[in-house]
């Protein structure tokens, strides 16, 4: 089967929720294992979300995939981020070198990594980087417009960046890949990610903004004024996700967003990696609702308000590390923790295989 | 070099803290790697800690092990737990055929797991058993007594029952093993490991008695009792770690101090599971407060007295995924976690070496 050029509608009419009853089933598996009754906390809900994902007794996540999706932002002219604009251009590249934290991360869980341009400013060329078949071009534009003065991006383009995520998702997914693992590269993108966590959880915009790659005092203020600006001009509509997309997000979020949709239509698991990431599931879950059953929360990133945007989704975070680099780093680590969930499932033998006196004996 | 036959007090002198002055070289590392400052979180007190231990900025913990002990407990007599005595002995044929949690998630990480009979009550001949080379018979008696009534052992058995411990973590480190966890089997020892916990921390007995394997409200009540029981009749020395081992600990827990006290003397990390192994950690602290400095905390326990404990010794759980089950399993599943920090320091890109623009530049 292969899944070509579906629109957002489509897209929806195809995405229900988990099986109850493969959940269910896999409870009961649970329950034989030699152990005390559901001794092994977390992993067993992480085994048996992944039953009702894939509706089986035997999930896979063998083959892990990371889309690392990159993007510039307007925004940044006032004054939001620690670092200059030319650092996620020059961050694409240190992907392809393989060199980055989630080059090192993918590869301690054997996942691959692509990486993708939804629309940074400089023009890359694959054909003259080192390993750049990993670089996907997808470019949607050149940077999103700051949208503390006016929407970041046309409904067009929302949605086609919302699309690209959804097809790149797919391709890799009937290439066979078992689970996805979200990532972001894009300087600025921690405040369109914040004021797209303050329009869809309805929490005030100082307990959604940041430090991101660590600005000091007045940059924070900035970014706080940034996003109220934003918001007072764009009115984004909190019923529509692609409007808030379009008003206020980033070409990156949108593809995210796009993976998110995916997993839920092919029911496929996909890991989020932080708060650019979680920005993107609640794009995807103002669209489509349904999506969280078949979402993961890698972990809580460091940025205050991720748990606020974790709680509205209704998603526990498997790491809690200290972490906010973005890039897909979380995601990677937790899908050695799901690995082990799923083995644990698969592998352990029951009370009765072992020769162990049960509780109730 | 072998080591053998140490004296508790030749291993004291043998042990000091770690090395400030390699952490703060492998911090400066970390400064330099293609990333925000510190943006991966404790993924680099890992690493620097790590190097520290190692005195290197090369650290490896490839090469891991886990040492499961195994002991009875005569406080089992008390009522103390929701599953029968005779589960000690079948869980350690269950670790031999490889089917039980720790061998699994210790197949995930390539940890390899050595079980050891640190005194329970079945006499098992590994000459007859599948896999009997795995089990290592270091029986310092049959069980405890119910400390309840009286000392759980004598103080002759305390120091062997470290020294066991303290010998076999060294023989595995002198054969190479870079990385050692800490597991354990013995129905009943979450009491003894509270009890420890009491004398240790100085909190009281209603904060560190938990479930353990899921008794009832009146087996919770029946634990604080033993417990306070056993604390009046054996007045165990709280600044006297072999002591409280002797009045109201186990063998096995024993066995785990004696493997955190090889860690120190051995300047190699070792990886403490959960509530049982803590209570182990908490034993090797008050002989030697030193040791903390080589120990890493591999999960949050459910039991709830365990962060009281982590807290004594100034330790902060590398995962929280609401795990009980001990083994060794929260900490095998840590060093999944503990690997990515090594490879983030030591195969990330610096800024200079992928080309990328420093914040400062």
């Amino acid at each position: 089967m292969v899944t070509k050029d579906l629109g957002l509608k489509e897209i929806i009419e195809g995405i229900s929720q988990t099986d109850g009853e493969w959940v269910e089933k896999a409870r009961q598996r649970t329950a034989q294992l030699v152990m005390p009754t559901r001794a092994l906390g977390r992993l067993h809900d992480i085994s048996e979300q992944l039953c009702g994902i894939c509706k089986t007794l035997e999930p896979s996540i063998n083959s892990k995939a990371i889309l690392v999706m990159a993007g510039d932002h307007g925004v940044v002219d006032e004054g939001v981020s620690a670092y200059p604009q030319v650092i996620t251009g020059e961050m694409v590249r240190a992907f392809l070198m393989g060199g980055a934290g989630i080059n090192v991360l993918a590869r301690l869980v054997d996942a691959e990594v692509w990486v993708v341009d939804m629309g940074i400013i400089p023009e890359l060329d694959p054909a003259s980087l080192d390993r750049g078949d990993r670089l996907l071009i997808r470019k949607v534009g050149r940077g999103t417009s700051n949208f503390a003065k006016g929407p970041a991006m046309t409904r067009h383009d929302a949605e086609k960046a919302i699309l690209t995520g959804f097809q790149l998702a797919t391709d890799l997914f009937e290439k066979g890949v078992e689970i996805l693992g979200t990532g972001d590269m894009g300087i600025g993108n921690t405040t369109p990610s914040a004021a797209i966590g303050t329009v869809l959880t309805g929490r005030e915009v100082e307990e959604m903004v940041g430090r991101g790659t660590g600005v000091d005092d007045q940059g924070l203020l900035r970014k706080q004024e940034a996003i109220r600006k934003g918001i007072r001009v764009n009115q984004p509509d909190s019923e529509d996700g692609a409007d808030v997309l379009s008003k206020i997000g980033g070409f990156e979020i949108g593809g995210i967003a796009g993976c998110v949709l995916a997993g839920a239509y092919h029911s496929r698991p996909v890991v989020l990696d932080g708060f650019i990431s979680t920005a993107g599931a609640l794009v995807a879950h103002a669209i489509c609702p349904a999506v969280v059953d078949y979402v993961f929360a890698g972990h809580r990133s460091e940025e205050p308000g991720h748990m606020a945007m974790l709680r509205h989704l209704g998603l526990e975070p498997i790491l809690d590390l200290g972490m906010r680099l973005g890039e897909g780093t979380g995601g990677a680590l937790a899908m050695g923790i799901m690995e082990g969930a799923v083995r644990i499932f698969q592998d352990m033998l029951t009370f009765e295989e072992a020769g162990v006196t049960d509780k109730e004996s």
